[in-house]
C-alpha cells in the first residue's frame, strides 16, 4: 500500500456517491478499504440519508462491518438507525464484542431490540450481556473474542488447534493466550512466543505464568488508563467477582475510550452539553442540544444583570463606567476559565484530587495576585490615557485587579467542588464560574465608584 | 496483583517523602511498582524540589526509567532537569528510542547536550538521530528497537536468535519480525505466529509476507491516527526516502501522542496558549504563560468597548440599556464558542477540512437563526417584565437575534480558516470570535436603540 493514499482526494464522496447510483459494490468495497477514517467518516456525513442506505445494501455485510469500526460512533450509530434491521444484524453480528454493545447501547431500544432479534443467537446472547455493563468499566470495554485453553492440554494440542481454528482466530487481536481451570477461573497466561520457543510436549500448567494479572469487570477507565500507562501489557484479561475469565481489555480499545471521552469533555466546555455534536446530524438535534445551555445561561447573565441595574445612578452620573463593565466581565472570565482548564486536565490525569481544594486554592491564589496586579495596572492606564480621569482609573485598576484574584482562584477549586459532589466538572464550571466573577466584578467596580464618585464625576 | 493496588492511598507523596528522608532505596522502587501512573505523578508533583532530586539519586537507574515513562512529559523533563548529568544520561539509556529523543528535544539544548554527553554512545548515536524528526511525525514517533533479519535465514536460525538473544529482546513489543534485503530495505514481514507454526527449515523470504504496509518517515501524526484506525495492526515499519527500514511506529505510541495533542489542543482554547502547564510548574512560569494571552484579550476587548463610547448619549439617555450589554457580550460568545468547538473537533476528526468554509457556513447559519430566535424571544420577554418597556424589550430581543446568528455563523468557519492560512486554531479562533461579537453586538444594540430612542425614554 502507498502513501498517497492517506493525502486527500478532493472527491471521496463525489466518487462514492456515483458508485452508489450505478450499484457498483465491488469498486465500493474497494473504494473503502483505500481511504483513512477521517476521509471515510467525512465522505459518508456528505452523502445524503438516501444514498447511505443505498451503500449500506450494496456491499456485504463484512465491508460494512469494517467501514462502521472507522466511524465516530455517533456516525456509526447513524448508519444502523438507517439500515432495515436485518441488514443492520448482519453488520452488527460481525463487530467485535465491544463495539457490538457499545453501538447498541445508543441506539433507540426498540431499534437495538429489533437489531438484537435478527442476530445471530451466540452473537445477541454476548451482545445482550455485555451490554449489562455501564460503557465505561472493564466489562464494557472488553472483548469476549480470546482463546483459552484448559490447564491440562499440551503446547502441541494447543498448536494443533490454533492451526485448524485459524480461520476463526483470523480476526482476534491474539497476543495471550488464558490457561483456565475447571471452573473457567483464570489460571494462567502464554505470550505467543512460549508457545513458540517452548517444548511442545509440556503441559500448559507447568510452562504458563501463574497468577497473571487480572483487572476487575467493574474497573473504571480512568484506572484502566492508569493501568495500562504504567505496564507494557497489549491487553488485559477480565475476572467477575467469582474469578471467572470473562474477556480481555485490549490497549487500543481503552486509549480509544479515554480519547473520545477527553474529546466529549473537551464539547462539554464549549456548552455542547451532550458531549456529541457532528454537522451530519440533523438541524433539529444540534440546535436543541446547544439551546438548553444557552437558556440557563441567559439566567444566570440576568442573575449579575441585576447588580448593575441597582447602581443606575452611578453609571448615569459616570457614564464612561459602561464601556468597562463587559471588559471587567470578559477579562476575569478569562482568567478564570485559564484555571478551570488548568483544574479539569489535572484532575483528569489524577495530578489533583477533589480533598486538594485548600492546596490548588493556594497555588492559584498567588497566580491571581501576580497576574491580576499585571492586567489590573494595564487597564488602569490604559484606561487614565483614554479618559484622562486618574480616580476612574484607579477604581477600574483595582476593580480588575481583585476580581481577577476571585476569578483565578475559584476557578481552580471549582471543578474539583463539583467532582467532590459526583457533577461532571466540564459542563457545570464555566457558567457556574462566570456567574460569580461577572456578579462580583460589576459590584466591586460600581460600588467602588459610588464611594468614590466625587472624584470621578 | 490485585486491584487494591489501584485505589487511592491518602498518603502516597507522605510514604515516599519518608522513605526519600531515610535513604530506603529498595523499599521505594517497590512503592513505585505498586502505583498507578496518575498516583506517581501527583505523589512526585507534591515532593518539593531536594526530595526530588534526592529520590532520583537512590533508585537505580532501571526504576528511574520506568517512573519517567509514565509521568506526562512536561514532569519527565522535570526531573532530568533536577537531576546530575550522569544520573539523567544512565536514566534516558534506559528509555525507549522514540521517549529518548521526545525528552532530549524538551530539555533546554544545554542540558541536553550535557546529558548526550555523558549517555552510552550508541544510545545517544541514536537519540541524536531520531532527535532530526519533528516529534509529530512518523519518525520522531518511532522507536528503533525491532527484530530484523536478512532474507536468505531459516525459521531456526531466528528461533534460535530469539532464544539466545531473548535477554536484550526482553524490553522490545516483540509483535513482528521484519525482513530484510541486502541494503537494509524492507522486503517482507513475519508474524510470530508465522514462525510458531512455519516449519522450521523454511526460508524466511519463502514464507514471509512480501510487500508489507509500511509508512514514510515523514508521515504525519493525524494520518498516522487514521492508518491505525483504520487497520488493526499493532505497529507499522517505517521506511525512508530510499526505502530503508529505520524503524517501527507502535500503535500505542501514536494514541498516546494522539491525546497529548487533543490535551494541547483543549488548553489552548482556554488561554493556556504553550498548551502546557501543571501546578508543580513554577509560579513564575504559570504565571507569565497565562499573562500573554490575558493582555492580547484586554486590547481586544479595548476595541470592542470603543463602540460604547461612541453612543454615550443613548445610553445616558436609556440607561436601562447598561445592564443588557454584558448579556449581549456574553450571550453571543456562547453561542459562538458553541459552532468553534465542533468545528475544532471536526476538523481534528478530518470531518472538515479548510475548504468546507461555505458549507459549513450555511451549516451553522440554520442553526444560529433557530436559536438566535429563541434567546432574543427569551431576552425580549425577560426584558419587558423586568423594565416593563416594549420598545427597549423589541431593541434588546432583536439584537440578541440578530447577532446571535452572526456569532454562531462565523464561528463555525474561523477555525477552518484559521487552519487555511496555517494558523492553530485552537489559540486563536477565541479571541477573534468574541472580539468580532462583542462589536457587533454593541453595535446592534446601541444603533437600534439610538434608531428609536423616542420610544425608549
Amino acid at each position: 500500500m502507498a502513501i498517497e493514499e492517506f493525502q486527500f482526494t478532493e472527491s471521496l464522496e463525489k466518487q462514492l456517491s456515483d458508485l452508489v447510483q450505478s450499484d457498483s459494490a465491488e469498486l465500493i468495497e474497494e473504494l473503502l478499504e483505500n481511504h483513512s477514517s477521517g476521509e471515510l467518516a467525512r465522505a459518508i456525513s456528505l452523502l445524503d440519508e438516501e444514498e447511505r442506505i443505498k451503500l449500506i445494501q450494496l456491499i456485504n455485510s463484512e465491508s460494512a462491518a469494517e467501514l462502521v469500526e472507522q466511524l465516530p460512533t455517533v456516525q456509526a450509530v447513524q448508519l444502523l438507525e438507517e439500515a432495515e434491521p436485518g441488514q443492520a444484524a448482519a453488520i452488527v453480528d460481525e463487530l467485535p464484542s465491544d463495539l457490538q454493545a457499545d453501538l447498541l447501547s445508543d441506539l433507540d431500544s426498540n431499534d437495538a431490540e429489533a437489531i438484537l432479534r435478527l442476530m445471530l443467537p451466540n452473537e445477541a446472547e454476548s451482545a445482550r450481556q455485555l451490554q449489562q455493563y455501564d460503557e465505561s468499566v472493564a466489562g464494557g470495554l472488553m472483548v469476549t473474542e480470546l482463546l483459552r485453553y484448559p490447564d491440562h492440554w499440551t503446547v502441541a494440542e494447543v498448536v494443533h488447534d490454533l492451526q485448524t481454528g485459524s480461520d476463526e482466530y483470523r480476526d482476534y487481536q491474539i497476543q495471550y493466550t488464558y490457561v483456565c481451570g475447571q471452573e473457567e477461573q483464570l489460571l494462567g497466561v502464554l505470550r505467543l512466543r512460549d508457545l513458540l520457543l517452548g517444548d511442545r510436549s509440556r503441559v500448559l500448567r507447568d510452562i504458563m505464568i501463574p497468577n497473571p494479572v487480572s483487572v476487575s469487570d467493574t474497573l473504571s477507565l480512568a484506572e484502566l488508563h492508569g493501568f495500562f500507562q504504567q505496564h507494557h501489557y497489549l491487553g488485559v484479561p477480565v475476572t467477575n467477582e467469582v474469578g471467572k475469565l470473562v474477556g480481555v481489555v485490549q490497549r487500543s480499545d481503552v486509549d480509544q475510550a479515554w480519547i473520545e471521552q477527553q474529546d466529549r469533555s473537551f464539547l462539554k466546555r464549549q456548552g455542547i452539553v451532550s458531549g456529541e455534536e457532528i454537522r451530519a446530524m440533523s438541524l433539529w438535534q444540534r440546535a436543541s442540544g446547544r439551546l438548553s445551555w444557552l437558556s440557563l445561561n441567559i439566567v444566570l447573565n440576568l442573575l449579575a444583570a441585576t447588580i448593575i441595574s441597582r447602581f443606575e445612578s452611578t453609571l448615569s452620573a459616570v457614564i464612561a463606567l459602561t464601556a468597562f463593565l463587559p471588559i471587567i466581565s470578559d477579562m476575569s472570565g478569562c482568567s478564570g476559565n485559564q484555571s478551570v482548564a488548568v483544574s479539569i486536565r489535572e484532575l483528569m490525569l489524577g495530578l489533583v484530587r477533589p480533598s486538594d481544594v485548600f492546596r490548588v486554592w493556594m497555588k492559584e491564589l498567588s497566580v491571581g495576585v501576580l497576574n491580576g496586579s499585571a492586567v489590573g495596572l494595564l487597564l488602569g492606564t490604559i484606561a487614565y490615557l483614554w479618559k484622562g480621569n486618574l480616580a476612574l482609573a484607579i477604581v477600574i485598576g483595582s476593580a480588575l485587579t481583585l476580581n481577577t484574584i476571585v476569578a483565578v482562584s475559584i476557578g481552580g477549586i471549582i471543578p474539583l467542588i463539583l467532582r467532590k459532589f459526583g457533577r461532571d466538572p466540564a459542563v457545570a464550571s464555566g457558567p457556574l464560574l462566570t456567574t460569580v466573577t461577572d456578579m462580583c466584578g460589576f459590584f466591586l467596580v460600581l460600588s467602588l465608584a459610588s464611594n468614590f464618585i466625587e472624584y470621578l464625576v
